[in-house]
Order: structure tokens, then sequence, then C-alpha cells
């Protein structure tokens, strides 16, 4: 590695306390306890509990990066968590261990989904090769997608082969999802007013594979639906010249067509890691995050300086009546850093 | 006025030299010459032009406000400037003044439209009664918005009753016209393919009025285009309780319909200034764009802060390469502010 260590922040270990370093121990020796209360850790908002969080996250990153990374969205009624269960069981039949995490930003409003989340997906989660985990309950969406991000590293480091990451088709968690997974799967239902609303939100256009669920109840209006949405991909641009964009149809229900799904996921990380892609998508996407934590810093910074707070309400306003353009008030706020 | 006055920046008059006085009476005045060299002095990279335009704006600010400020976009082929120049005639012949800007990032790197925008409306540009600017030679699209919003107000001050704020349909400019304009009006082609890629980059979401154009090539396909249009419509949500967007046909070329659609813009702005929609809507674009400068002023500080420039290449490597995480690198950036 060509990097000037000297610059970096130190190496954490030596810092770890005799309980952080048997949360690192635990999760290296694949324990699902010490697992769990190590993302609960990653998630704290307690400031003490950050700073302890960093500290295992750093000790755990050498033993990260070894998943395939699956996101998988879809709106509520087309079967998400059928299917996951349906995969994950598929999965560790072959030998894998899978680990489900979500990306739901109003759960915290809702009341959380932990009980939600075992009850869906019963058989899933009684398998002790699986480790099933609700999206964490922070305000915001950058705020779960953050820890999710993190938890997932965690999961990695604790050996497991397949994380998924499940996301409500509403808002914009799918494009939070995409930034972290390697392959971003959108399920539809076999109806055309489906495809229209993904291409309108931008998230066929994300997506590398598309998989029509609950084929089984009418096949031939799944197939209308795979020829339109077939019809659609083609008017994109691809993102990839190594990828054409499959659409699968299946009934995770049956648990029809599972075996196919996956060996596409197989397909898709062969093609994509021999081009070198896989590996530029993860470094893209950890760059990108990184912008956007500055970025967020930067704005809550400047939000709390003294003469930004004492004089924002006055040039805000003098802006929305016309009595002042846009860019002198920006120049006078930026003026006081 | 509730405002808090003392906080805020000093009047600007007094400052005005007599060069910056002759261009604010030109432009109040109404004369032509005065209005070009003052968006000229808006255009310029010059730091002490930039401190001359601001004074100059601040001191036009109370004079503006007052045309309807229409977006125009629409992909290359369309046909805009026939529907632009159509539409600048049929408004001078009721009275109106009528000023066109242009919003295309990709003129300065093309080698600029000032010729192509006048010989594209040869009569319009030759009409005492209009003025028409090409896009500004500026890096950025946020440059190019920034300065084309600043003519706007110039344009307003110099009493044009009706802003055209013409796009090409590439890229992310249609959204900064529609940040700017009160009603943003999309022109497509009588074709199918057309419409899936309005809606794939989330135009059709933004359009607040859709114009199907050479209607007149074949009028059949037009009326299933714009059936298909209204079907779309039909699924995404609607902006405004008070506005059902319109799907009009016309043909630019042949002069049909370009009174059916300014009747239209009338109905949208008597429908939105009644509810109050219209009012909020300027206030809201012009605290969205003075974020939009707060947010890259505070990018651009960060980068040229010293020891972020230092330090900033060996984290974002160490990210990349998964050594260490976005939020590590980003929290010890951030704390050198």
């Amino acid at each position: 590695m060509p990097m000037n260590r000297p610059e970096l922040p130190s190496v954490a270990q030596p810092e770890l306390d005799a309980a952080d370093r048997s949360l690192v121990e635990g999760v290296l020796a694949r324990q699902l306890r010490p697992l769990a209360k190590t993302i609960t850790l990653v998630e704290s908002q307690r400031e003490d509990h950050k700073l302890r969080a960093q500290r295992v996250l750093e000790a755990l990153l050498p033993h990260t990066g070894g998943a395939m990374r699956v996101g998988i969205s879809g709106v509520p009624g087309v079967g998400k968590s059928t299917f996951i269960e349906a995969l994950g069981l598929y999965l560790i039949e072959q030998g894998l261990r899978v680990a489900v995490l979500a990306v739901d930003p109003s759960s915290s409003v809702t009341g959380g989904s932990i009980l939600g989340d075992k009850t869906r997906m019963e058989l899933l989660s009684q398998n002790t090769g699986a480790f099933i985990r609700p999206s964490p309950s922070a305000c915001s969406l950058g705020g779960v997608a953050e820890k999710t991000r993190e938890s997932m590293l965690v999961c990695e480091a604790a050996g497991f082969d397949v994380i998924i990451i499940e996301t409500v088709g509403v808002g914009q968690s799918e494009t939070a999802v995409a930034g972290m997974a390697d392959i971003f799967c959108l399920l539809q239902l076999p109806n055309a007013g489906d495809d229209l609303q993904a291409i309108k939100k931008g998230i066929m256009e994300i997506a590398d594979l598309i998989v029509i669920n609950k084929a089984d109840i009418d096949p031939a209006a799944a197939m209308r639906a795979k020829s339109q949405i077939k019809t659609a991909l083609h008017m994109l641009r691809p993102a990839s010249p190594n990828w054409t964009v499959p659409v699968l149809t299946l009934s995770a229900l049956r648990k029809e067509g599972i075996a196919e799904f996956w060996n596409t996921v197989m397909a898709y990380r062969k093609a994509l890691t021999a081009s070198g892609e896989l590996d530029a998508k993860r470094r893209h996407q950890a760059l990108a995050w990184m912008w956007e934590l500055i970025d967020s810093g930067l704005r809550s910074r400047f939000r709390s300086h003294p003469q930004v707070k004492d004089e924002l309400p006055a040039l805000a306003r003098a802006v929305e009546e016309g009595s002042t353009t846009p860019s002198i008030a920006a120049l006078r706020l930026l003026g006081h850093l």
C-alpha cells in the first residue's frame, strides 16, 4: 500500500479496553452475542459509545469486505420478506452464512420492527446460520444508512458470506442501499403500473437485477410485465458494458426460481470482478459516503456558528421577501466563518 | 415588513459610483444597452466586477419580481427555438415585452451560442420588444444557473413582462431552470419513447405544463402521445391541488396553438396566485438557492483548508482501500476546522 501511514489515525487496538477487546474477539470468533452487542454499540447515539464504536470498527476493518452485499428493494406488498426468507434458507442449504439488515427510516417512527422482522421471517430467524437485524432507530435516513453500513462491516468481520440489505420501496432509501450494496435487486409485481413508478423514481436505473415476484398467480401477466420492463430497460443507458440487467420471474412463496436468482447474482459477481468494476464500485461507494458525511458535518457546524445563528433568520426572511439576493445573503453568512 | 433592518447588509445605493449608478438608471429607464452591460457585469468572473454586480443588483432589487417567469425545456430537435420565437412574437403582438435567457452549461465548451441564439430566432432578435441573451459561459451548471437567475432579476428591473428561460433537455439543467421559473414547460415530440425518457429523468414530475410540438406532422401520433402522457401523469402525484398538468398539442412552425399555450400559462398564474402558491414558490426558490450557494461555499472552503488539503489525499485513499471507515475519515477532516 503506497499510503503515508504516519498521517493517518493511529491503529486502534492498543486503545481498546477489555470490554471492547472481548467484543472484537467475539465477533471474529463468529459468536452471535458479541455480534449483536457490537451492532448495538454501533447504533448507539451516546457520545462515549460513538468513540468506542469507532475503535471497535477500526479493529474489525482488516477482516471486512469478504461478503457478497445484496440490496433488495420493492414496494410494500411485493413479498420482500417471503423472498428474503426463501433466499436465506436456500443459501444456508448451500452452506453459506447469511445476515439480513434493514434500512427503513420510518421504523423509528412506527415503533420499530424488531418483532416485525423476526415474525415476518420466522423460519430464517430460528436458523443458526442466519442473523437478522431490524432497521436501527435513528431520526434521519442518513443516520439509519450510516449505521446499517457499519453493521454490514461488523457482519463481514463475523464471517457472514452474504449480507442482504432490505429496504422499503418508498422515499430515497433505495439510493442509500444501492450505495452500499454490490448488487441492487428490485422486486416488482406482475402489473404494468408498478414499473412506471420504478422508472419515475429512478429506481429502475440503479437496479442491477429485476425480479418479478408472485409470477405463479398470473404467469401470463408476469410475462407481459417482463417484456414491458425489458423494453423500458432497453431505453435506459446500461450502467456497465459487462452486464445487461436481467429480468427474472419467480415465486418466493412456492420457492420457485430462487436458485436461478442466486446463480444470476453469482454471474454478476463473476463478470464485474473480472472487469475490476466491483472493486471500483466499492471504492467509489466508500468515498461517496465519506463526502456525504463531510457535507452534512459542514452544514451542521455552519448552522451552529453563533453569528450565523444570529443572522440567519433575518437574512433568510430577506431572501424570501426578495429584499436581498440569495448570493448576497450566502456570502454574508459565509463571511462569518 | 417585520424585518430587523440593522442586522442586514447596508442598503447599496450610497456606495454606487457614477458608472454603476448610470447602469442602474439605464436599466430602470428600460434602455437595452445598459441592460446588456449590466448582465455582462453580472456574468463577469472578475472579483472587482462581482462586488460591483452585487451593489447594482441590490439597487435594482426593489424593482424586480414583476415578470412571469416561464421555463422551457426539451431535447434537441424538439423545436424549442421555433417555439420560443413564435411565442415571443405572439406576446409582443399582445403588447408585452419579452426577454429570452438560456441555461446551457455546455455552451461554454462548444464555443458559445451567441451567434447561434440570434440566428435561431432571427425575427424575434430583430424585434425591439425582445431581448435575447445566450447562456453565460461559466464552467459549472451552478455558475451558469446563478448568473442566469441574476440576469432574470436585471431584466425584471428593466420592465420586461415575460422572461423565457430556455434550457436543453440534457443533464440537470432542467432542475435548475424549474428552480427559478414560475411555470416549467416541457416540450415533447409526438413519439412514445420520448415521454419515457422524461419520466425516467424525473422531468415530467417537475413539469407544470407539457407541450407536444410538431403535432402537424402526424396528428394521430400526437394524440396517442398526448393520451400516453396523460396516463403517465395520472400516476405521478400532483404538485398542487389547484393545478392539473395539461398536455397541449401544437405546431410552432405553423404558429398553431400558441395563443392556447399562453392562455394556459395565464390560467396557471391565476390559479396559483389565488391560492398563494405562486408567492410561496418564489420564496421557496430563493431560499433553496441561498442554501445551494452556502453548501457549495462550505465545500470549497473545506477543500482549501491547509490541513484538509494535506491529509485528504491519504485519507481518501485509505477510505477507498477499506483501511479506514468513511466516518472516521470524515470526523478527522472535520476536526481541523
